[in-house]
């Protein structure tokens, strides 16, 4: 029986906000590894602000996707065919997938595409996209490296109800930090506050963040993990407090923009609070992800943490669920379902 | 004999570049020292960028001079008389004296006041206002603490024949740094190779930035130091290494904007790059100026260092003095001479 893989490629470069015509559906049909390699069954990708930023043209820290090419995304799969001694038909897996039912992993690029196996026992499949994958690595070293929390420490995160902000909410909570998100619309604020566990969260679609942060940071702020970018940093850079740290994850706010990116214009707080604004790249700490995967994993079992994904299913609903993450339509780490095993 | 003491005072917050509109000239008779005080005869003020911000109302990492007050300014003097014992008629001392010419200093003030001995076998009366002063602290302890040089790495420099540019970049070049600076005019372009020794300077004022970033720094920027902010530090954001680090001393393109700040829009490099921008204050480092200017003392006498200071003679001159730096008509650190002896 012949199998075919249906595929999501890159046909052209968006100018602001991605549209179905930046995209082309495609079929092939799925070959059989050779020596030392593996076919990998499609379950579930992670969407990711980061895609935008792939699709564009020019140097940054990873490749864009090329034209023509199936689009780039992790996911975790199915193992439906091996060659490798390493991974059974059956095991679950964690690997760059792209956008498409089937990833055939030759054996010189089982290094390369990240492949992994998944132990359901440490947390579910959807997990293993969130908290246990990407974002959640994002989340923990960021925070835990770069933000380098103290109990005490009044912590801001932005985007506190997606992928990476429900991670580091959480962890700085356990650190013994004062957590405060900010979040669009008060269902995400109240899931933020009530089921996270943070200690207050704005709504920034319905009320003032500056006012927020007055409110809610009395001692101001010691770290911000920024997911946004925008008026929302700006304004955070007026509440800082000596020596404070900024993490600069992503700019979610900027990333369709079709104009320049907008600078921080209070930058200059960094040089009054002796304060420091700093970037992280989550594959620089690929070393390690076992040991964050091993924390958190813990967290997740005890309850000191748990995690939220907001499922879309469907290979071909791909580019509209995309665009979710740019409108704040998601509710938690967005997923697309592929197939259910 | 009734001395008298001439003053320069704020009258007025600016918008813009300060014009005389903004001060106003005062006389005074000098009263005698109380028991523990001492009264010092100003020699040379040191005129700064970040005088600017002092005039500005607000926040920030020190009290804006007050309207009617004294203009505040760091400067070298004379002791005239003295009824402390650490201090003797006919010592050089270094204190913020103010835009005056006498500064009586009573006993519960000393501390405050920063007055210290300045030992002139280890420099010149203005070097004490330039490398062996609060800019050459600033560039000491920016570049070491904040900067971390490392041998082999590329620094650049911004407002680099300007007093904390010309320390930091002889500094970056005995650390073992390929060092380029940016600068203002081919005179201080040529000066900051052929006398700093620089490996490069860019005149930002003639040519491209962009371009001579790529000619001079061909295997990218480790760390930029930057005082001016604005376009330049956008140019340099393009050229950053991974792990850079990116010193925020000043800004001095936009202290006069009657605008917002211009926010460095190429800041998502930070992330791109995993690299650090961080802001310095150097009073924090108050404690450890000693051993930076016994090191730097050290430079200045075996020729690895050497300075240059851009005297203007006279206390009334003050207001037309300041607004040079912000045009970059000085050349070198500028001094305000305002007695002999």
């Amino acid at each position: 029986m012949a199998l075919i893989n249906h595929q999501i490629r890159l046909a052209a470069r968006p100018v602001g906000l991605p549209t179905a015509a930046n995209w082309q559906h495609t079929t092939e049909p799925v070959a059989q590894p050779d020596d030392g390699g593996v076919l990998v069954k499609t379950l579930a990708l992670s969407l990711d602000p980061a895609m935008r930023g792939w699709m564009n043209e020019g140097k940054s820290y990873i490749a864009p996707v090329g034209l023509g090419e199936v689009m780039r995304a992790g996911g975790v799969g199915l193992v439906v065919a091996s060659k490798n001694p390493k991974f059974a038909v059956g095991d679950h897996v964690s690997a760059g997938l792209g956008v498409q039912e089937y990833l055939l992993i030759p054996a010189d690029q089982i290094r390369r595409s990240g492949l992994v196996a998944v132990d359901l026992r440490l947390g579910s499949l959807t997990q293993w996209l969130n908290v246990l994958g990407m974002p959640g690595m994002t989340g923990y070293f960021g925070l835990m490296d770069v933000g380098q929390p103290k109990a005490g420490e009044t912590l801001v995160v932005s985007g506190a109800a997606g992928a990476v902000g429900q991670t580091v909410g959480q962890l700085a909570k356990i650190k013994g930090c004062r957590v405060v998100g900010i979040a669009g619309g008060q269902a995400k604020c109240d899931w933020v506050v009530n089921t996270l566990g943070f200690d207050a969260c704005i709504d920034y679609k319905n009320s003032s963040v500056k006012d927020g942060l007055k409110q809610h940071c009395p001692d101001g702020v010691d770290i911000y993990f920024d997911n946004v970018g925008g008026e929302i940093l700006d304004t955070v850079l007026t509440r800082i407090n000596r020596k404070a740290r900024i993490v600069i994850c992503g700019a979610i706010s900027q990333y369709n923009a079709t104009t320049a990116v907008q600078g921080p214009k209070n930058y200059l707080s960094l040089l009054v609070n002796r304060a420091r604004m700093e970037g992280i790249v989550v594959f620089d700490y690929a070393d390690r992800y076992p040991l964050a995967v091993a924390e958190m994993a813990g967290y997740l079992k005890d309850g000191r943490m748990t995690s939220r994904e907001d499922v879309v299913e469907g290979l071909s609903h791909f580019p509209t669920a995309l665009t979710q993450l740019f409108t704040g339509a998601n509710f938690g780490k967005l997923v697309l379902k592929v197939a259910d095993h």
